[in-house]
């Protein structure tokens, strides 16, 4: 069985953000699975998305983590909830804030692995804490502070 | 007299990042001046810089907050020094962290104003604290840990 990313469930007119919207054919598209208890988003750069020669632009970075945390908001607000995701009501979260530590440079050219841990769940905010691997190494931190959209907004 | 901005003076080796490099013409390159005692950069997101509908991609406003960051960080290192951007030794910094906080949604369409002010020079490190407008109000707020490349890599 094919296992569904959380943004494949997001409605069509929601589906055009940059990093993670399945319809938008200029952006990342990443996506968000669950990885046991941590979540999953696998992203390979271009040769274009250069910092200074042989590393990735930590621009890039901080929007892989970015649109990992919102994905990671929503796979764990189904779960906190006991439900699957395509169930109603819809969950979809935007970033309130985002904090990026880069521990070493990223080398330029590996696929990606973007892991995130939800640190806490309260009300209609999810925190989660996420890291950034280049062969196996973990080269950026981040914590994104995610809150979820109005009903009305993803409806 | 036109103002050269300090992402002219880089090296052209050092010159293709994704954010603010001349020369990566894939990229943003975003070009960052002195206006009085705050750094100015401009920048208008295309029509895929989506988050959702009318509103501009967070990962996009990070991206030009981390690049400012640097230039903010060279510009104020050349003027810490009391010499113009160009002469020897280069300046050239890359970002050791990046805290975003998104005050409200970013309207997308209008050209972004990203405005910074150095809070601390130290060593090889510079601060600052930077803005994000769209039509005159403050979108998100930033603030960029900025450090000294080794001289080796900016030769």
């Amino acid at each position: 069985m094919e296992i569904k990313a959380i943004q494949d469930y997001y409605p069509d007119q929601l589906s055009y953000c940059f990093g993670c919207g399945r319809l938008n054919e200029k952006g990342h598209q990443i996506k968000t699975v669950w990885d046991g208890d941590e979540t999953l988003s696998r992203f390979t750069p271009q040769p274009y998305h250069i910092a200074i020669p042989g590393y990735v632009y930590g621009g890039l970075i901080a929007s892989l983590i970015d649109c990992h945390g919102t994905g990671t908001a929503a796979l764990a607000a189904y779960r906190n909830e006991g439900r699957e995701p395509g169930t109603e009501p819809p969950f979809r979260f935007v970033t309130a804030s985002l904090q990026v530590d880069y521990l070493a440079p990223t080398p330029l050219g590996p696929e990606l692995e973007i892991r995130g841990k939800v640190a806490e769940i309260k009300g209609r905010k999810v925190i989660s804490e996420i890291t950034v691997s280049a062969n196996g190494v973990v080269t950026a931190r981040g914590r994104v502070v995610a809150v979820q959209m109005p009903e009305k907004m993803v409806e």
